[in-house]
């Protein structure tokens, strides 16, 4: 039993108000020997053991103590600990081109060029470009990571790791802009991620979740003929919807996403996938036609973020 | 280069009408003597390769593809190809109680007792049982299943892998009932798991994201002199947005959740991670006090996930 991790227990225990038992108390179990890393997100300590020329971490299971231990114990300790050089990375966001777009705009100018490493990883939505290369090559590296910017350049949302909703929300303060959405498909998922990043609340006012289309007419003024005529998956409505919400929460933005997540509700005219996303703000209000593939999960989030890099770019426009 | 792969990737692209080039087509490449196993999320095939005694599997990197290709073709060749006994499995999906309380209503009773194996996976808001013992044993597998519903009865949502909002989803169904939901510190998170339910429109009208006091007040009818005096993280104005909503959207149940998320906002009086959720409907409205810990995105997910049981909860009283 590891004496300060028992007492950090108790203390977790003590200030959420619950008993702590004997089987609570096992978390403090660690291998002698070891060295006890703490865990500042739940119970199981982290250890770091050394085996002959080996050095050996334990982490905690659950993810978010995985990467609390492993982001304030073992990364530090690699950092401290480590021989040789230390490659330098250049890291790029994009989303609206994929993959396959970006080598081909990329690769006949001789990228990544000699002495520069280039990984792609592509999830909903987005693609990660990472560059790297030993710091003797960092010339290389520029002229590759410029060739990125010249190529793609609208594309990139972020030079770093930021998920784009801190982006958009960066950019609102600045602009000391304010927001507010109207979803249908997405449900929720866009003002989720806007709400996500703290303090969101200097510049998000709300929004209203119109899935049934009474919603749509009743909150968010949208015409019934409208509805009737075009279907609540159209450019007309997604529009409607976007000054609607605008109108109804005086933001300088209106957001607005509607669209067939499926696997049900698809037609020939309008199949699965279909997915209209509309900004509006004081000069007027443009919508925009996606199609996107996958499940239901990939439908919605493929739109939250189409809709919000539609909302950042018509932020770089100026306002 | 796979025939087969390389024009389903083409089929793929003509459908969402992009055109494919030589990186696109490199996907087809397989290793010589390979299984081709076809990848319906994506691009590159997963493989199947034998050496020696030893079979090994390829599979894509992208989750979802990983996942396809796993589900398709991975484990039904482990099933087909498997020797030996089968284990049994009972799986049970908790929230409201923790992994150590749950531990220590169970072992004092001799669970999971002889020949049967169990284990906990604690996530946020929900710990999964998975108990498992040869099929020899099911008897006993029987006996520790019928502990865990003796000793935790209601705070089990599920006994398989469901998600608490298809849970929840199936109850309103089938009890004919509808739902709108109000949100401030989950800015749309309970909205958009709701909607990720094939299905849904069937009972959810939507809701309002009421992030600023003036859109409690506007949209959902809160009283200003309430906010001013219990403030917008209180019992009060979490049952005056059930209310509000339910009227609104004219539902069986109206479903609120205020809070502080963090990091910053709280104070000794109200911390961070103070949340109160309230559910309304024809015979009244009740609202729960709790307190989470951890990051922002916790706070928010461990919210969402208790305004989900706590509708759940109402559900299974009759309405």
């Amino acid at each position: 039993m590891h004496e300060p991790s028992r007492l950090a227990i108790a203390d977790r225990y003590a200030k959420t108000n619950r008993k702590m038992n004997a089987f609570v108390e096992r978390h403090a179990l660690v291998i002698e020997g070891a060295e006890v890393l703490a865990n500042s997100a739940g119970l199981a300590p982290g250890e770091r053991i050394s085996v002959n020329n080996s050095v050996l971490f334990l982490l905690p299971g659950p993810p978010r103590e995985f990467v609390a231990v492993l982001d304030e114990h073992v990364l530090p300790w690699l950092r401290a600990n480590r021989t040789g050089p230390v490659p330098e990375i250049r890291l790029f966001q994009v989303c609206g081109i994929g993959e396959s777009d970006i080598v081909s705009r990329l690769e006949p100018e001789g990228f990544p060029g000699p002495g520069v490493d280039v990984s792609y990883c592509a999830a909903i939505g987005r693609v990660e470009i990472r560059l790297f290369a030993p710091a003797a090559n960092a010339a290389q590296l520029d002229k590759a990571a410029r060739l990125v910017r010249e190529k793609i350049a609208g594309s990139i949302y972020d030079e770093g790791s930021r998920d784009l909703a801190e982006v958009v929300g960066q950019l609102l303060r600045e602009r000391k802009a304010t927001l507010a959405v109207a979803e249908s498909c997405t449900g929720g998922l866009v003002g989720h991620r806007i709400t996500g990043v703290a303090g969101s609340s200097y510049y998000f006012k709300g929004g209203v979740i119109a899935y049934a289309d009474e919603v749509k007419e009743r909150d968010l003024g949208v015409s019934a003929e409208d509805l009737k005529n075009h279907g609540a998956v159209s450019e007309a409505i997604a529009k409607q919807m976007a000054e609607g919400v605008r109108r109804r929460f005086g933001t300088t933005f209106g957001l607005a996403v509607t669209g067939i997540a499926g696997p049900g509700g698809g037609s020939n005219e309008k199949p699965v996938g279909l997915v209209y996303i509309a900004v509006a703000d004081a000069k007027g209000c443009v919508a925009k036609q996606s199609r996107f593939a996958g499940s239901r999960d990939n439908i919605k989030d493929w739109g939250s973020q189409v809709a919000l890099d539609q909302l950042r770019l018509r932020l770089l426009d100026g306002i």
